[in-house]
């Protein structure tokens, strides 16, 4: 997708912190973090929403699980916690219309009302 | 997992407000929502959280997002948007620790700091 910045982050058109990166996922940093450990973790395949997810996309969808525990190990948050999140849509808070999956930890994060 | 509550709602020994069920993943209305939509969507085969995910989870864990965006569709909040949290350990804010998504939506979903 020509104007998506993260389509463009994952080609290296676009500066991020990378954190991890194979040929179906990339994660990196968020630019403006809401916890002091906040990835973003995508599958490189440009995926709107979760409303666009098929079948076919299950698989990376699961995968980015497992690296989401990855990170965490490697973030030294594995073990007290942290929180995967991914927004759709407007209610949903979604900004960025490339599927991605937040992971924040590295505090004891608060259990809101929406 | 004998004292699970979310394996005793599988397997029809506890009470809950079923929403979707079928051989892999069970879908039921939160007893105490954060939204005005709140569902949790869990894998039938207990999971602890997201730490003990093993690659041969990773298919019903993408399998969880197509369920979550059918029912985001049968609940009429597909198009305005909903958002999807999976909380690990203490610092995530995990209560029951059997893995369960949380689907939430039917308003403006406020962006928090955590």
């Amino acid at each position: 997708m020509t104007n998506c910045i993260f389509c463009k982050i994952i080609a290296d058109e676009a500066l991020a912190d990378i954190v991890y990166r194979d040929e179906t996922v990339t994660a990196f940093r968020d630019i403006n973090p809401a916890a002091p450990i906040h990835i973003l973790i995508v599958p490189n395949k440009h995926i709107h929403s979760v409303n666009e997810i098929t079948s076919e996309d299950e698989a990376v969808v699961g995968f980015m699980h497992t690296i989401a525990k990855k990170i965490a190990q490697n973030e030294g948050i594995a073990q007290n916690g942290y929180r995967l999140v991914i927004n759709t849509g407007s209610d949903g808070g979604q900004i960025v219309f490339h599927l991605h999956m937040h992971l924040m930890g590295g505090k004891k994060l608060v259990i809101h009302k929406y």
